[in-house]
């Protein structure tokens, strides 16, 4: 007698474990196929992006931490200078200013796979109106048309070789602001985006994130004011200067990023001027845009004021 | 012989129904728990809040629909205007312009309740900086100082009584901009913010959105611009108008719910005006400030512009 007992004592207690494995299965399963879900959604949404850390978070049960390397996270490795209209391209990340149909910023992850030149490519981009903007805040190719101003990238096109479609994109007109063509435009903007693609050969890896300005300046009786421009029925805002922030990964591991922060006025400016005398204070920059570079990153480190000239930085640094 | 097959199979098939069970026990389980998790989450975070629908979506597994009802979800009902910088307070939410140091946009949900007037309680309510916003983009007690300006409220203190740290909220810098005092803070916005509580006293349930314009206007040479100034250390900006957007539910059930848009130029204002002389297109509106509007709602249905005066509005619509 005492035998079958135990046998039964011994089936009840496999029944249970088995049970308890189960149910512990089944939250694993749930718990699992949730997650593949929302990673999903986070490589498409930049809000989803943005808050997946505390829904990770919420999720801890299982303890996971989200190691997928997508191109969102890619970009945005180091944190969201702003939140506003938050949009994802196949190659960058762009906050659309709906007030003044021009972008707040656009955040690129620059390798030099991305920008070997391709010849010919450039020629079969048309600039095109970004029809995922509602129309009363979109702006399109007729506001520029006859303004006397450039169709300007934020984002270069050519930082964007890898893919046909990469390129497309910074094409259309949420990347694209008013700017001066002559001696801007086609002058020492044109050196700026050279100069990062030199960076982006020398040292492999760089984040850069470009946006317009709207800097008060001082007015009749002495007081501040901002004052700028806007073109076209849409009205699309005329920036009064460009910024552009820098960020270089070292390739010495433990290696301290290296940063730097442009300012350079919407206006012709003169070749023989240095872009080193438009290096500025990267909180500056922050202040007059309502943005937060880098956030993860300490500033101490190194900075852009620390090298005198270009050449330096590329014999110094890294 | 036979019989102990039967009884084994009959075994088997209750032990994997029940582990089956046990399975589905589980994951139901994690959902659920998990889903408790993510609603605190979204009580308290609007960018969680603003993608919960996503997130739910991709919980679907048990075909779950949210239906707490918390303040978050009560005010942001129809829709958020915008998504630069939103924080929740304790009676309404706000969208932050970190570039010009005044609001986007507030949007408060009014009922009977909370605009019952308390005696008394505004004088212990006294203006302060928001220290959640990061020192680069905070506005402070000293820009206004000797400005010449009203620290004039968007959402109305008076409109937040049922409890001492609502109408304390309203006193955040977050919820102030530069207003022109005599003629325009002290004067029709004044009376625009007592129209309001009437039509909730009369109605019932009332949403407002207000909020800062930047308008453009002809300059010299025929081109049109934006400017305005700019007061402080911090350079807080004076918007050149001040809009509110209404939405009156209705008390029939299905019935319209009724919209009026009002644009006020920040300056004196001669006390003989009507507000209805105020009166603007919606959509006019959100092509200035970059908003959209109870995003949710068909416009067709009643606006502001059906009824001549406001006398009409309190006898008709209902």
């Amino acid at each position: 007698m005492l035998r079958k007992w135990q046998f039964l004592g011994l089936g009840l207690v496999l029944g249970v474990t088995a049970l308890c494995a189960s149910f512990v299965g089944g939250m694993y399963f749930q718990h699992k196929d949730a997650r593949r879900r929302l990673q999903k959604l986070i490589r498409t949404d930049p809000y989803a992006y943005y808050v997946s850390p505390k829904i990770y978070e919420v999720f801890g049960f299982f303890g996971t931490q989200d190691k997928a390397d997508h191109r969102m996270r890619q970009i945005m490795k180091y944190g969201f200078p702003g939140l506003d209209d938050l949009r994802l391209y196949s190659d960058f990340v762009l906050s659309y200013d709906r007030r003044n149909r021009v972008a707040h910023w656009v955040c690129e992850h620059l390798q030099v796979d991305s920008i070997h030149f391709v010849r010919g490519r450039r020629g079969q981009n048309p600039y095109q109106a970004d029809m995922s903007v509602p129309s009363n805040f979109r702006s399109e190719l007729t506001d520029y048309r006859r303004s006397g101003f450039d169709r300007g990238h934020l984002a270069a096109a050519g930082n964007h070789h890898l893919q046909q479609n990469h390129c497309q994109d910074t094409f259309f007109l949420t990347n694209i602001a008013p700017q001066i063509g002559q001696g801007f435009n086609r002058g020492a903007w044109n050196h700026l985006e050279r100069y990062v693609r030199n960076l982006v050969h020398r040292f492999g890896s760089v984040y850069v994130c470009t946006g317009p300005l709207y800097k008060p300046k001082q007015r009749l009786g002495g007081k501040l004011g901002v004052e700028y421009e806007m073109i076209g029925l849409n009205l699309v805002a005329v920036p009064t200067h460009f910024f552009k922030v820098i960020m270089v990964e070292s390739k010495l591991q433990l290696g301290k990023p290296y940063m730097e922060g442009y300012v350079l006025p919407n206006a012709p400016i003169p070749d023989d001027l240095p872009l080193r005398s438009f290096l500025c204070d990267i909180r500056e920059i922050e202040h007059y845009a309502g943005l937060k570079f880098f956030d993860g990153l300490r500033r101490s480190a190194i900075f852009g004021s620390n090298y005198p000239s270009e050449s330096q930085v590329f014999r110094e640094f890294g």
